[in-house]
């Protein structure tokens, strides 16, 4: 029933969640990275694949929810993964990638790694170090494992459910995920194991120990290993990747030469607003190179500035641009085209008729996972009434940025 | 250095989250409640004061953090609070709390109590039951505390830093919070207990065992104990809160005779959006009576329908009774006006014009932590073209309420 709630989770974590992640979320129910010797990746590589150093990746899927994982690779355009039929608990799951991985089966393309890291789905924030850390460790020490401080006091209870005896907290570490082994270590461990630990088994580490005299390496984690195991740790994944993908917004700035300023202007407010986010700031060159530069640096965050209310055909520009490239495929790319006017010239409701086509707009490129929302800056002459306006502006592209709601896609919103 | 870090956490808890929230997260550092002998809330005391039979609350404060609860307790009117001076450590500060409660000073306004309930600050999900359930059992057993499942398995390091051994999961249990002791019982273990203990101990269980031989009983305890620690757990919080103060939305439906359908159109439509929210249908009586008693019920959440463009009598009388009521002192109030019109009579920018009001107003009631949107649903003859704009209104009003950005306010959104 446990293993069946996590990989329940697993998925909710893919249709609810993962519309926003890339490749590293893949990884469902269990999971193994194959590597092989090889040099760390290239920063350049990392952003292409993440982790260019493992060579397979093989995902253990129960028999009901495998062509949904299957339709899952496809849609995100995952290359390199092997899945494999899970097993009813954690370590017979396990048990079943590791044969997948052994090489003594004809009809594999997959053949026998130094190394193997095994990890949770439902950890899915690990950075590259963490691997890089345990795989270290395990080439050493023939196995390795994160663990992290124990966040409460671990007590024993008596058969009555009273305080038997508390252990001292700074003595003990909580295991975690992910491990790595030398691969004919855990191998042999798993075939020499009984069906006791198979059945009622959780830690790995325990088993190389048990079956093969192999004192695993204890490496201290990063607190990104948590388990997602509760409705508020889905709020907190929504939230951290929300977070991640916000951390760089592009200014595209083609503006008139003489009302040069009043973007600058903006982008300053919006600096001082989002202090923590890199803000890059582009005029759109004749062939486009310069935002196609952008987009390959995976920037999921546009504002796109224009002087003249009429004026669109940038903002249409960057979002032709968007839909050709594949940004989109893995998290919702904002689009926010901000459009300065005095709101004293004549009545406000005329200058809103003319944005009117971002709605038209917004529908159409929702479909390729882009989210168009329109701003109209007060451009005032009153000094005053000028930086309360781009104040106001700055403050709701931060939130069109951080909260990625589809819900507003197409509003024509006022500052 | 682990105290101060905690303490900070909360104060942020305070001021950047907990202006949502309700007396139970008043408590900072370390908390006591005083627990005498009475009958356990009735439903309705319980909404006016959250835990009516805790008599006393007595909360350890940091000397360079003590104006700053004052503050606190003064903004959010919370009362029979009790501050005391934090001791540089767990233990210490908890024994400053018990000492205040002993009623052996003569300056205190305190008498000792039957049963004191210890409690951190960084869990402030809990529910009355928890309480409740650690009370009972520790008058029965003289000490009882919440604990909860392992969620990783525990290991213990050797010196090298390698595995030694791991522990089986299903015998241990994770310590939680709150805790509850006969005080007799808890203020002898923290007289009696040694330097070393109130230095380096972390379980209050532990010297209730070791000086009283009282073995507490390990209750279960809910999901909701877990500690605010990471990140990551002001990011749940927020939603949690969010998601708490959006179970409830009231519909204002003061709708013409002839008219009245297609509020209740999208009454209905809003309905089948948020199939798991209450939605509590009022028609706005002479006296008002029939709002205030919602707004006594502790709904945040407001929805209010107009059929005509200009007709805005009915948001305003609301938002006067929600500046006259003290709902919004806790957590934010969203109100939105929702206005119908056929789109095809004439150009929108006009109708939108009618509506720029709700910008003046919104930013008036911002004062008084109330968020008021407008929107405007296209009521078209097409049903087709209807059935989409009502769609989208309720998707646009569930993201409002869920969300709860004071970035949007004033805004005048169109479906």
């Amino acid at each position: 029933m446990v293993v069946k709630f996590i990989w329940m989770e697993t998925i909710f974590l893919h249709e609810k969640i993962m519309a926003f992640t890339g490749r590293r979320l893949l990884w469902n129910h269990w999971t193994w990275h194959v590597v092989q010797k090889g040099t760390p990746a290239s920063q350049k590589a990392k952003v292409i694949i993440r982790v260019c150093w493992i060579k397979d990746i093989v995902v253990a899927v129960t028999g009901e929810n495998m062509e949904t994982m299957k339709s899952i690779i496809q849609k995100y355009q995952h290359k390199g993964i092997s899945l494999v039929e899970a097993g009813v608990t954690r370590h017979r799951s396990i048990l079943n990638g590791l044969k997948a991985l052994a090489g003594d089966q004809t009809d594999s393309r997959l053949s026998k790694p130094q190394v193997v890291i095994i990890h949770d789905a439902v950890r899915p924030f690990f950075e590259e170090d963490d691997l890089l850390k345990v795989v270290r460790a395990a080439r050493e020490h023939g196995a390795a494992g994160a663990v992290r401080p124990l966040v409460s006091t671990v007590v024993s209870p008596s058969t009555e459910g009273c305080l038997d005896h508390s252990l001292e907290r700074a003595r003990y570490r909580a295991s975690e995920m992910p491990q790595a082994f030398l691969f004919d270590v855990i191998y042999e461990a798993y075939q020499r194991c009984s069906d006791y630990d198979l059945e009622f088994g959780t830690e790995c580490l325990q088993l190389a120990l048990k079956y093969c005299h192999t004192n695993a390496k204890l490496v201290e984690g990063s607190p990104d290993l948590w388990k997602v195991t509760y409705k508020r740790d889905l709020y907190a994944a929504e939230s951290i990747i929300k977070e991640r993908i916000s951390q760089e917004i592009c200014i595209v700035m083609d503006m008139k030469e003489e009302k040069e300023h009043v973007g600058h202007l903006l982008e300053a407010v919006l600096k001082n607003e989002l202090h923590h986010v890199k803000m890059t700031s582009v005029v759109p060159c004749h062939d486009g190179s310069s935002i196609q530069h952008i987009i390959l640096g995976q920037c999921y965050s546009f504002v796109c500035m224009n002087v003249m209310t009429t004026d669109f055909q940038n903002t249409q520009k960057l979002l032709g641009m968007l839909e050709e490239s594949n940004l989109s495929i893995l998290y919702p790319v904002v689009v926010v085209s901000v459009h300065f006017l005095d709101f004293e010239l004549g009545p406000l409701s005329q200058k809103m008729e003319s944005l009117m086509w971002i709605r038209k707009f917004a529908i159409e490129v929702k479909k390729r996972n882009i989210l168009l929302c329109g701003l109209l800056v007060n451009y005032s002459q009153d000094e005053q009434k000028l930086q309360e306006s781009l104040k106001q502006g700055a403050v709701i592209i931060a939130a069109l940025i951080k909260e990625r709601n589809s819900a507003l896609l197409g509003q024509l919103l006022v500052a």
